[in-house]
């Protein structure tokens, strides 16, 4: 296992982002407030740099890289997202990308990521072994791995996200008592945990995860890395990770509260209600810590929350489809 | 004619709605601004409390009220954004609140205008004369009328939106080449010229209009105030006033460059990329700016131009229409 990072490498990590990720707003929505009687604050990383959170490990990763030494370039793999911020950063930094992808990822994503000039090679969930095929090509293209969330560099770009949350409401003099951070193999998780546990320890950091995928909590109950029982069958594409991180799992075993873990109705619920109320396009994996909120999952009453609507990734077809249905 | 206000009635509109409004993002967008070749400022008004840039005047001016003074509450008349700027500001002051609205409003204005409490009246925009109306209804309840855009006080708080947009890209040490405001009475137009003569003088503020509706861009042409031959007709409802309003065009005569205007078409497509790209939701009439840049009836080569994404209040079945039609 690699060194964990330290709070000092979030800092650092947010220096090297600085101008080229966005400095994400931290909204309030008064009728939020009042259907759940507290202040939610809401972290908008779907309005960051390729729609998700995930360029801010990604970059804080690739441009450490000279393009005349990593003349190989990067290669990753990833459900999408992860994609889109490794290609972007690559694209940016002028090395080149390959990137193993699902094949039902959906379209947008995959859209997104080639028009970054990544390559993608696709593979089964069920049953082919992402991280086989992407140090196959890493072997032969002799190129650096970027993994979407065991790796130091990434877990401190993300957590540049809870950073700028936490100083955010410091700045206006909110106690926060709860962070929820959308989770899959732990990493933005992982990096939000490290940095309020240096910039507001009181806040209990938890873990929100959708039914079926819920590995993260069972993990912190049980207290060792538990398996989920199947790879596919969810909305929320962007957290169907088999089970938490070595790295992250060591980060985060100690410093979370409980995880909460929604269902797919209360997902479809926060997307529309995204729409309806925040206009904020909000892909259903994004949307897991706006669910447990909305649902009553957590109790805000009188409490100040704060969530990421963590992607914005979403085909059209399936989000016209949430808006629509009853 | 009412006295025009002055650029202080925009300084002390922004003390009255700081805390109360939202101090909107104004967001960059890396693929638009490479899309287009300049840079690209967006204030997303869409994330404003009730959807649209509506309560800053709508709460500039109620908030002067007296809810044991102003018993018979206030009536507006609106197609939909100004109805519930001013059903929201009138529940925060404590006074009842009377709209008279389009029978066609789309139903997310009317059921979110209701939800704050209001009363609604419909109308037919074709045959019925809404000021008619509505000034049968301030004198039935001894209530006081707050005009979409004929008033000091709800020019001055539309005006907050230029005020903050011209502060913060003077913060980024930008110079605005061109300014951008969707246009329909004329309220917000003539608000953010008027913050724009005093903040950023050198800065061209554009009126953008639909087609068919462009009624201020003829209007600035000929020099006098022209109708619109049409009362219905176009995709964005919220922009179908029948022609400049008396004050807002006596404001903004000296003070606009060339109106633009964009086609039904122009605006779905951009409706599709703020869902796309910049992963907002944002209602057709909202949109027109954004249609210029896209469409290239605004040159941005280079430029620095900022648009406002108006409004985001719009139904989810002809959101969903507009996102999977092709």
């Amino acid at each position: 296992m690699q060194e964990l990072p330290k709070f000092s490498d979030i800092e650092l990590a947010a220096k090297r982002i600085k101008g080229e990720a966005v400095l994400t707003p931290l909204l309030e929505n008064v009728k939020l407030n009042a259907l759940v009687g507290g202040r939610v604050f809401i972290k908008a990383e779907c309005l960051q740099r390729t729609g998700s959170f995930k360029f801010r490990g990604a970059w804080n990763c690739i441009s450490k890289l000279d393009p005349t030494v990593n003349q190989g370039g990067v290669v990753a793999y990833s459900s999408g997202n992860h994609a889109q911020g490794v290609a972007a950063a690559a694209q940016l930094r002028g090395v080149s990308a390959l990137i193993v992808m699902p094949v039902d990822t959906p379209e947008i994503k995959t859209a997104n990521t080639k028009s970054y000039g990544a390559e993608i090679v696709t593979y089964d969930r069920a049953t082919e072994d992402r991280v086989e095929i992407a140090n196959r090509h890493v072997e032969k293209r002799g190129a650096v791995l970027v993994p979407p969330f065991e790796h130091a560099d990434i877990i401190a770009g993300q957590g540049t996200c809870g950073l700028e949350t936490a100083n955010e409401v410091l700045a206006r003099n909110v106690m926060l008592d709860d962070m929820l951070v959308n989770c899959s193999g732990g990493g933005l998780t992982a990096g939000v945990a490290l940095a309020f546990s240096e910039k507001s320890p009181k806040t209990k950091v938890h873990s929100v995860e959708p039914e079926g995928f819920d590995d993260y909590a069972r993990s912190l109950r049980s207290g060792v890395r538990e398996k989920n029982a199947s790879a596919t069958g969810s909305i929320c594409d962007a957290l169907l990770t088999p089970q938490p991180g070595e790295m992250t799992f060591a980060m985060n075993k100690g410093r979370l509260a409980d995880g909460y873990v929604v269902s797919e109705a209360e997902v479809r619920r926060a997307v529309r209600f995204a729409f309806e109320t925040l206009k904020l396009v909000v892909e259903p994996g994004g949307a897991v810590g706006l669910a447990a909120v909305l649902s009553g999952k957590i109790n805000a009453k009188g409490k100040n929350i704060a969530i990421i609507l963590s992607g914005g990734n979403v085909d059209a077809g399936l989000f016209a489809k949430i808006l629509t249905e009853t």
